[in-house]
């Protein structure tokens, strides 16, 4: 608390991320990093181009990396915006777009983001229920409203949305920008990407953290309308002309090149995404169907506090939301094989004690 | 312009930053960059980062840096705040502390983009004229105010104010936060950073951009009261957590730990700066006293736009303002010696014609 604080700092609420703990040997499972690393084609470009050309400032557009994420995506490079992590992405986003005279409306099971940039740009938001399954009811939107944002599949929860539940609502409010973040999209849903040139209200995001392995780079990316695109860059362009270094730029351009990678790495979480799953019901567990690199999953005889506290016992983290409808549950991030076996050995001495 | 774009978006000027040009073999001296390359010490140390880790996100704190840059500077970690550039820091510093109710003060001749943070957060302002001579008279800045900021040196002009009348201005302003903006303090300045903790009102923002040859990667910050400090970070944690990413936490802190290499460049920067100073005089310009790694001067039989276009036509690019009161002026950011000796012929070919 200061007296030199502006008004608004008094009253802000700052998002807490997952912990990024210090010290080693811990199986983190609580903030959905990808369990594989970058590809050695990435690292080597990142490595190429840390050279004598850092002494000089990045394109401000970033327009390479435009370019490759627009062939990548079948759209034109002035419908892609690029930031330095889709969450600066979807700040810039509520400012400019989701920011109108009517309420901004998100699930009530978020990611708990959301309410924060509304604090922080002033936005009145309402929240629609999910479903008692966690899912979101395309016809609860049908209210008065500015804009319209969730995740797709939805965080913590992992659910998926078809996309031909997301065409209904985008033709129901046409007056108001529908913005579908897509963190999580690679690891089992289709890209709202393809509905952009159809949808000049459609803004979808993704993030290079989840499933390109690259969290450490911050680099997220919006593709929608070029009009969309440009009231990102108005606003960008009035907070930080330069939001991508020149390693990020180079590092996510590699990353597109290698399909490959790519592709194994996201069928390698979804097998074992599955794998877990099946051990988790094996033990007692009510797991939401997920297209995530995650689980949301409950107990019906024990507490979702305990059985973190017991797994953090064992060097194991997982994440526990302390919040109504969803304090039974725990959000499981997918490991890699040796990870998944210790959580999966851990989670049934746990449950069978 | 566009239905879907928040009322504020259709309010904005956003920031022009100086040119980047796509093409080589021109020789740029419009950004004001470092002409030395960052040291092999400092880009081995980003190659060692990029490694499997990039999968995780970067400590939302960036603990190792705070502590490095706290211990430069002999002040604690919890003084510190870093940025993805000193743009970013300044664009949390506008909302976080300069937003108060009374005017925000700043000189007339500026750093272009702070009326442009002041469009993007509603903040009210006041511009105090230099006098004649360029110069910041803090006499000047005794009227009501919300809050002051300014570059010491001042930009684009280059010139400095001494540590003694920053203290006065601090003294007769201890209830509005002074925001020195220090990015190219390295070139001949005293840091306000020594009176941080004498001042709480004060707070003193650096880049790596500039004196640390790390434009392209992005990392900037600001020193200050822990009070003012927390202000920033409660903004920081509403907008994006991980706002550093991985290669330029390690690519920062490897610049502190090389002073060698720092103090050559700036040495190196300031002797060419009076050489170039001295081809000037011998040309007929006036050349303002400068303590950044740029040069502002005006010529009174030339006018600086057709200077500028000259200097084009031969592959240099400076920077020209079309702005009242240095619309006769051109600022040259102080190149390698190879670059400023086909300035300085450049130069001499069109004054001499």
């Amino acid at each position: 608390m200061s007296q030199y604080w502006s008004s608004l700092v008094h009253t802000l609420t700052p998002y807490v991320p997952g912990e990024q703990p210090k010290v080693n040997n811990l199986i983190k499972l609580n903030t959905n990093e990808n369990p594989y690393p970058p590809s050695d084609y990435v690292l080597d470009a990142i490595k190429k181009a840390t050279d004598d050309k850092l002494k000089l400032y990045p394109d401000p557009n970033a327009d390479v990396l435009k370019k490759r994420i627009a062939d990548y995506h079948n759209v034109d490079a002035n419908q892609v915006f690029v930031g330095n992590g889709s969450d600066e992405v979807l700040a810039h986003a509520f400012q400019a777009l989701l920011k109108q005279e009517k309420p901004l409306l998100f699930p009530d099971i978020t990611y708990s983001f959301y309410p924060v940039y509304c604090g922080l740009y002033g936005i009145d938001y309402q929240t629609v229920p999910l479903n008692d399954e966690f899912e979101i009811q395309v016809a609860d939107y049908s209210q008065e409203c500015g804009a319209i944002i969730f995740p797709n599949p939805n965080a913590p929860t992992g659910r998926l949305l078809e996309l031909d539940e997301i065409e209904v609502l985008l033709q129901s409010h046409t007056q108001q920008v529908v913005l579908i973040d897509e963190a999580y999209v690679d690891f089992g849903g289709q890209s709202a990407i393809s509905l952009v040139n159809k949808y000049p209200n459609l803004l979808v995001t993704q993030t290079l953290s989840k499933s390109r392995s690259l969290a450490g780079l911050r680099v997220g990316f919006a593709v929608g309308h070029a009009d969309l695109i440009e009231g990102l860059e108005r606003v960008k362009n009035s907070f930080n002309s330069y939001p991508l270094d020149r390693l990020a730029i180079y590092g996510a351009v590699a990353s597109f090149d290698d399909e490959q990678s790519f592709q194994e790495s996201c069928k390698s979480v979804i097998n074992t995404r599955e794998e877990l799953n099946a051990k988790l019901l094996e033990l007692g567990f009510k797991v939401l169907p997920s297209a995530a690199n995650f689980v949301f999953a409950t107990h019906p005889q024990f507490k979702a506090v305990e059985i973190a506290a017991k797994l953090r016992e064992k060097s194991i983290i997982v994440r526990y939301f302390n919040k109504p409808r969803i304090d039974q549950f725990l959000r499981i991030t997918i490991g890699n094989d040796t990870e998944n076996q210790a959580l999966c050995v851990a989670l049934e001495a746990i449950i069978k004690g």
